[in-house]
């Protein structure tokens, strides 16, 4: 018998339900598709039928700040708020995680902890709390604040978030609990600790008001690329959302990490690794690219080309839009990579102006774009050369987009052995392969 | 044909599940009752047969300050937080109102301004607002604030809360989503308003990231009886979840506040006066007296004794506890009116010290108890005696209690026309004769 092949680990990149700004306009999509509880429903269901580890929510604290050319063509204008979406999912779906962004800047601790422990125990283990400082300094004017907080200060507060979060998740011992009719005694005084945390940024009393988390802890989820974002992935993250733009890029970001990981102590193997990508599936490989294309073209070519120029650095609106890049773009320093990025995309794709503008202005990151197996077997590059532990998929337009990777895509990935066809417990810290945490104060218990 | 008759309006009080501390150690009674997803579940689900207008959930954040010896008693140590269970019970239900308690006093607008509406979306419009402004000074500890807000400061930022949260509910007009595939318009800008508030105690920019609610605006609920808290429901409250002792002292509190709405300018017949009552069902009178007493013995002695001490004046310890209640117990200044309610209560019912230690330490507030017919015959008097629009229902143990009260006590009081056989809406405010709020910054619309 061969031994069993390091496994994939998907979660869905479902808050907007596409980061592709033309989404919502491809035929046959559902242009409400980011904010209609039906069709969220059955996506989530579909996810779950095709054993995803995880369906994931970004989020932001503001209407996103763009030109009111570029908002008035936005899906993402209107969306549900995490927890309660969330928790109203739990009741329609039974084994897929249910991972929510918090932000440790514009939120308090008491209040993130029992959220994400009420959905932890709602779900029947399920939760996952992805960190994040909130870059949108538009944020800041919602909380009465005129100045938006230092980088270095947002991820000073965060670390120290994250030690009170957890530590009011381990307020209860596990079997805290007697509930004992007969001598009346419904709590046991001795298994309740009160954190009494007075740190630089937080002063929190505790204990919590709602038992530890099905979990000990939901899953600890990071985002972060930036030098202190990294560090804090590496001590406190069990999956990191990244997205670096090739499988180069992306082993040297999976050995940083995994490697800053250990120098902290951390256990073998964590944090996962699960780079975003746009997978677009076709019955062939040229009409998976003229999906795309097509998909591109939606975008408004006054938000395309302006994106372009962003990209390049220089004033894209003056190039006849049907035809080739010119060679001649003058150099600036703004900008180098980027615009060696565009030049080597139009080369590769033979791309006019147009659709640079449209890729630029749709979804410019990572994607996969083929058939179920040529994709597949770029996925399983990616896991055998340690640039991945999974992925974070977002979609190109749903439903078809979607279904086109649970109904045809995982079957490839199952076939070849490298997804599960069952999910093997109920937690997510199961489907993860991630150990349950012992309470810090208690200790493991039964239950761990 | 008679005119139709002045309609009761009932919620549910379901956080805590009972307010009688006793509750969880009744024979037949669920112990986990108040954290147990699959009963609150079947317990929202007969709510909703029985036509309840809503399901009320109370809040605290922090837990409950008490000595270890009550603490070690109670079933409130560990709760659902709000947001999160209404949301996963809105996708078991499809009519009953759903009203969460959020505290202006420890929350930021922007939070509560997204959630609300996004629980107004996910139900259906079926969101209530409870404003409090959190009166357990425990709480300022787990938000990194040494000293608990005064008084009256807390009314004064919750009324600006208030104004910045519906102003925040008002960001869209109700038309303001075209999605518009063929030019691309997912939103008209000219429909989007940024509130800029800048107030004295809170900044808020705008716009929400979510579309109107469904109601407009989620009802809103306020429970202050104090004398800023009575002023803040008149001018702002739909309903009012009150506590008054006695039918008299209802009937001056619903005068006090209708007038005051009026004087505020407020529609007639605002704001919905619903006082809180503990009802126990018997087949006979006397049975549902002795179910009363029974669970009033749940109590354990230690925490029952010092409740009737409190409520004396005095040490209650001393007394006989199966005796009667002392004659000569020396007068004190701190608690005349305290003292005359247990010497009237202890003379009506001829309890004993234990018994009447059970009552106050169990549920001492408002409670009908009696057959479904004495207990109707009682709340048609508070109808129609203008002390009461309906209640808000506290259940003696669960499911049994609550039982008694969707099955025997709900048909009665249809046979008698005076609570609806079926919802007549889909909306909160459809139930409970509410309109919808027209948009301050666009008008009333084709919704409305």
């Amino acid at each position: 018998m061969s031994p069993p092949k390091k496994q994939l680990h998907l979660t869905a990149f479902m808050r907007p339900v596409s980061l592709h700004t033309g989404a919502w306009r491809y035929p046959g999509a559902y242009p409400d598709a980011n904010f209609n509880l039906k069709h969220l429903i059955s996506f989530i269901q579909s996810l779950e039928a095709a054993k995803f580890d995880a369906f994931f929510m970004a989020d932001h604290l503001a209407v996103l700040n763009m030109p009111v050319e570029a908002l008035k063509r936005s899906h993402t204008v209107t969306s549900f708020e995490p927890f309660t979406l969330l928790a109203a999912l739990s009741q329609v779906t039974s084994r897929i995680g249910l991972a929510a962004t918090a932000s440790t800047t514009y939120e308090e601790p008491y209040h993130v902890a029992r959220r994400f422990a009420s959905l932890d125990h709602l779900s029947g283990g399920r939760a996952a709390w992805n960190i994040v400082t909130t870059g949108n300094p538009e944020s800041s004017k919602n909380f009465g604040r005129d100045e938006h907080m230092e980088h270095g200060d947002r991820y000073k507060r965060a670390r120290e978030f994250y030690d009170v979060v957890t530590g009011l998740w381990d307020s209860f011992a596990d079997d805290a609990f007697p509930r004992d009719v007969e001598s009346g005694v419904y709590v046991d005084p001795e298994k309740i600790h009160t954190l009494d945390h007075k740190g630089d940024e937080l002063q929190v009393k505790g204990p919590l008001n709602i038992a530890r988390p099905v979990q000990g802890w939901p899953v600890i989820v990071q985002a972060g690329q930036s030098e202190p974002g990294c560090q804090l992935a590496a001590e406190t993250a069990e999956t990191v959302f990244c997205s670096p733009q090739d499988v180069e890029s992306a082993k040297a970001l999976y050995q940083d990490i995994k490697g800053r990981a250990k120098a902290a102590g951390r256990l073998p193997g964590l944090p996962k690794i699960l780079p975003a990508v746009l997978i677009v599936i076709g019955d062939t490989v040229e009409e998976a690219k003229q999906k795309r294309l097509k998909l591109d073209s939606l975008v408004h070519y006054d938000s395309a080309i302006a994106s372009l120029s962003i990209a390049l650095g220089s004033d894209a609106s003056k190039f006849d839009p049907d035809g080739p890049l010119p060679k001649d773009i003058p150099d600036t320093n703004a900008s180098k990579t980027g615009r060696a990025g565009v030049l080597s995309l139009a080369e590769k794709e033979g791309l006019t102006v147009r659709q640079l503008a449209g890729r630029y202005g749709g979804y410019s990151g990572l994607a996969f774009v083929g058939t179920p197996e040529t994709v597949a077997d770029e996925l399983e590059h990616w896991l055998s050369e340690e640039a991945a532990d999974g992925f974070t998929v977002t979609f190109p337009f749903l439903p078809e987009g979607l279904e086109n990777v649970t109904k045809k895509l995982i079957p490839e990935l199952q076939r070849r052995g490298i997804f599960r066809k069952e999910y093997q417990g109920t937690t997510l810290r199961e489907h993860l392969d991630l150990p349950r945490p012992s309470n810090r104060f208690f200790g493991s218990t039964s239950k761990a």
